[in-house]
């Protein structure tokens, strides 16, 4: 039996979203060796307070001010700091009491929340990829000052994570990411251009947020899992690679300089990378059925077709360039998608947008959190005022 | 620059066999690396005589007393000694100057040099499934015992190796072996029965010696593999499983309790594990080109037909059963193959013949290798004389 010591404290960001909402399933199955002690939340105040009550945790935070001044005149039966904004994000995300953080804000958005879970020292579940995309460098110099251990989160960097952990990296040879190829991969070009956002939000293996799943279906989410890879194994870019794997079923193979290549290979769930960042270095008892190949019967790969999908050349050079491209890509990626979720421009503006807009950018290294912040505020505009150009 | 202290000298048992020469031209390409100093080998003198120009070991074994006389006479212009028969084999397994023993005579004949090999306390790379089949339990304990250090060299174990090195076993859920199903497993169980020696010798993914490429169309190939592995990683047999998989390139896989599945690929050549062996913990830069998954395309998985391939469910029987068992189901296996092979018996007498002889044994355990001898001959004699009475 463990003892209470054993117990660890974490907090959830972006608790009401898919990953956050994964994560406090596994915390509830697994309550002996886990308590909640934070949670952030943007808007979605009716599922916060439904945690609240279950979970019991001792700081939260809403986006706005108003939501969170109607939670303190809930007047919950316990005590609980409240607070809202980025910076009751951060206060949630750098709470003393915590063990592990959960970074899972999509976007930008979580950059802030994540450096301060990485400042303090503490293990951090990393699920908001756009903050290493933005910010890789200054997050892994951060951690290595603060001795915080980051975990990934996405299937594809927890199968990496996990394939890398028994080798030597300087033998390591290649690093490939597989992609479902989203809900287009078997269409033309011609095809894919004009796809409603119904369709591109019904993918075809993973259940997800809108923006990911969006993400997904121009496969600027392997873009970007390219970028995050970079950062979080500090890899030079050669040496990673994406291979089309409709299945979903291998996540990431590590190919090994004497031939061996060590592939992940999982059902397709997420709740699988998001105990092992809580249990590391231990493995618990899932709570899913087994992967029974048999049943799969087979698993295909493509290489990307780079036509089609021309964003993953971008992130490809993005590689190669200074931060302020990754910045960049990132950020009139985010605008863009919010513009296609509201109809506002067609599925293939998204790519000819961000490829527009990212080449654009003055190409140089950052230093701080407000580098980016500024890089990527300037960008959102260069696109909006694109958009509004153009429709 | 490494120092001639880190050069690791090399004996090799089987060295005109498939596994021998695929090591020896392994240590041939890392010369700074590896030293050979002692060669065995069957009836195939030429060969040896060349490999002995060419790596000018310090001892060799021959089979026949009459070919190491023959050996004696050539008057080699450097020191060497010259051994023959099962002792001589034993002598170049425990030679003092040995770093790494590459264990690879087929059948029992492997079992006593093997055991000279563990006992020397070495490395040991083990191809002889064999004698762990026959002796796992003698060999653990005598590998605790002398401090041996067990590579395998088998794909399928070296790749179970690969992904449980860094896992904690008992939270292993499963260990899956794969088998390609040989050339016969997509015909009719009917169809399979009568399959003449040239077809049977004609395997679709593997070049490999004569014995285990009938194995491996019987697919007993398999079955000498799981009570391998129940043997190397100290399984229960409930966390043992065979898959098929036609295209050979996933060689096993670990399913963790987690959820999460380990595998490991490779290129279809047995220089890949060979190579691990020698060389582990560091992996070297391989001579074969990489896996190129999107060339492959698919990977293809069936669950085993046991009424095709009987042996395989003989096999799980003996992960259960006394150790007198495997014993047994390997001699007959020997004999009714080398009958096979000199056209005594049809392709389905070797199950049925092994199967027959091998229930009839008399179940217990196994204390020492005189126990196994004895087992061995006289299963094998009740085997011949069964062919006998048939034919």
């Amino acid at each position: 039996m463990k003892g209470l010591k054993d117990i660890r404290n974490v907090s959830v960001l972006g608790s009401t979203g898919s990953i956050g909402r994964n994560s406090l399933e596994i915390i509830s199955h697994f309550k002996g060796q886990f308590k909640v002690v934070g949670l952030s939340a943007g808007k979605n105040k009716k599922l916060l307070y439904q945690q609240i009550k279950e979970f019991k945790p001792e700081i939260v935070s809403l986006r706005d001010k108003m939501d969170a001044d109607e939670l303190k005149a809930q007047r919950l039966d316990y005590p609980i700091e409240i607070k809202y904004g980025q910076e009751g994000a951060e206060l949630v995300a750098g709470y003393e009491k915590n063990d592990i953080i959960i970074s899972a804000i999509t976007g930008i958005n979580g950059l802030k929340p994540t450096m301060a879970a990485v400042k303090s020292g503490k293990r951090v579940g990393l699920a908001n990829k756009e903050s290493m995309v933005a910010a890789g460098t200054l997050i892994n110099r951060e951690a290595s000052k603060s001795g915080a251990e980051i975990i990934p989160v996405d299937s594809e960097h927890s199968g990496v994570f996990q394939c890398l952990k028994k080798e030597n990296k300087h033998e390591v040879k290649k690093v490939i990411l597989t992609a479902s190829g989203g809900p287009f991969f078997r269409l033309s070009k011609k095809d894919i251009q004009n796809q409603s956002v119904e369709k591109a939000l019904n993918h075809p293996r993973w259940q997800m947020g809108k923006k990911i799943t969006i993400d997904s279906a121009t496969m600027m989410n392997k873009g970007l899992e390219l970028i995050e890879a970079r950062w979080l194994f500090d890899l030079p870019p050669a040496k990673l690679g994406v291979l089309i794997h409709p299945q979903s079923i291998v996540h990431s193979m590590v190919e090994m300089r004497d031939g061996s290549v060590l592939a992940q290979l999982s059902p397709t769930d997420m709740k699988i990378p998001i105990q092992f960042a809580l249990t590391f270095p231990h493995r618990e008892e899932s709570v899913l059925s087994s992967l029974d190949l048999s049943q799969v019967s087979s698993l295909d790969f493509y290489e990307v077709d780079l036509e089609k999908f021309p964003l993953i050349r971008l992130a490809t050079k993005a590689l190669e360039e200074k931060h302020s491209f990754s910045v960049a890509l990132n950020a009139s990626n985010e605008a863009a998608v919010h513009a296609f979720l509201k109809k506002e421009i067609s599925f293939s503006d998204i790519w000819e947008l961000v490829i527009e807009v990212t080449e654009e950018t003055n190409k140089k290294d950052i230093k701080t959190i407000e580098d980016i912040f500024k890089i990527d505020q300037e960008t959102r505009e260069r696109t909006w005022s694109k958009i509004r150009q153009r429709y």
